[in-house]
């Protein structure tokens, strides 16, 4: 049984910056050496996401628009008022849709669609370094 | 310590159809035989999601409305102005929600509510041949 | 190679109250006794969630407020129509969000940011006692 973590860092530019991270991902799995298990890939922090999507720049642009919708970066917030961050809507977009995945590892190769790439959304009202943690387990 | 992925294939209609896959979860768990563990789903493609729900018709409807409601099938979306796919709304939903979710498996049992079942929702617009991957992980 | 599961026991208020549970993760971590692995946090029940936030008061009404504007408290669903149960939108915030999520541990450490903290969100329409069950994998 194997257990492999390590860190992939990435420089994001804010408001729900959309990041495909799938080749990183898939060099953690290789430099693991695991055939079958899972991969998780989690982000550190509470002002972004992880989730899967086809990574072509329209549909990025898309979901851009969407959590825009959804939590408007100039929406009123308690946090806002309190804290003068500025960032509710980041939280909120954040908390939303979680700060991680888990995906199988089959035949050596993370398992996803030819259109399904593994990305970071960093929801963040600024440029941000981001640090996301990637643990492989498998035999 | 036993690794034990398995395919699950169902036929979907679209539109977020929402299939009930726990009969399906449960039988790889009993397959792999553990004990202890984890078991995690993840669907392959873009455009579909897992998460669970009390499986039940009025409500399965209702779910359907809030996604129809969230991002509606008809709303214009770049990727389908660039590609002229007509499912960015499906593409949208999927990755709000995300490509799966991890169950604990303990006493040889999925641990569900007695009325939390798991199911996959093909966001998608129209009826597709949907892989499902079952990954258990236990001893 | 560790499997080492434990019930998280808590009482809610109901209407995606918030309730902060890092502390009992960590614990349940620290009693596993691993170094390098994952925790999965689910909730058993199909009217709750698992995600992350950071845990200070003005936020979490943020999030309330959101999760109220998404899917009210007084939606007309099929589901109360049928059931009678009043609780249609609380299942709807639920399968939204998802049931658990997967976190990485490493250094015998829950890795969270400094700002970022695990939460069940109760989103039933009443005070609940709730088991949320916790799976440490990893050596």
């Amino acid at each position: 049984m194997i257990i492999k973590g390590s860190d992939i860092n990435i420089r994001t530019r804010g408001f729900s910056d959309i990041c495909d991270i799938t080749g990183q991902v898939e060099t953690a799995v290789r430099e693991a050496g695991i055939s079958e298990g899972i991969v998780n890939i989690h982000i550190i922090g509470s002002t972004a996401s992880v989730s899967t999507i086809e990574y072509e720049p329209a549909l990025v642009q898309d979901m851009k628009d969407k959590l825009e919708q959804f939590a408007p970066h100039d929406m009123p917030t308690r946090h806002g008022d309190t804290w003068g961050d500025d960032n509710g809507f980041s939280h909120i977009r954040a908390t939303m849709m979680g700060p991680g995945i888990t995906v199988p590892v089959t035949n050596g190769e993370v398992l996803l669609g030819t259109w399904q790439q593994i990305i970071v959304i960093d929801h963040d009202n600024r440029p941000r370094d981001r640090r996301i943690f990637v643990q492989v387990i498998g035999a």
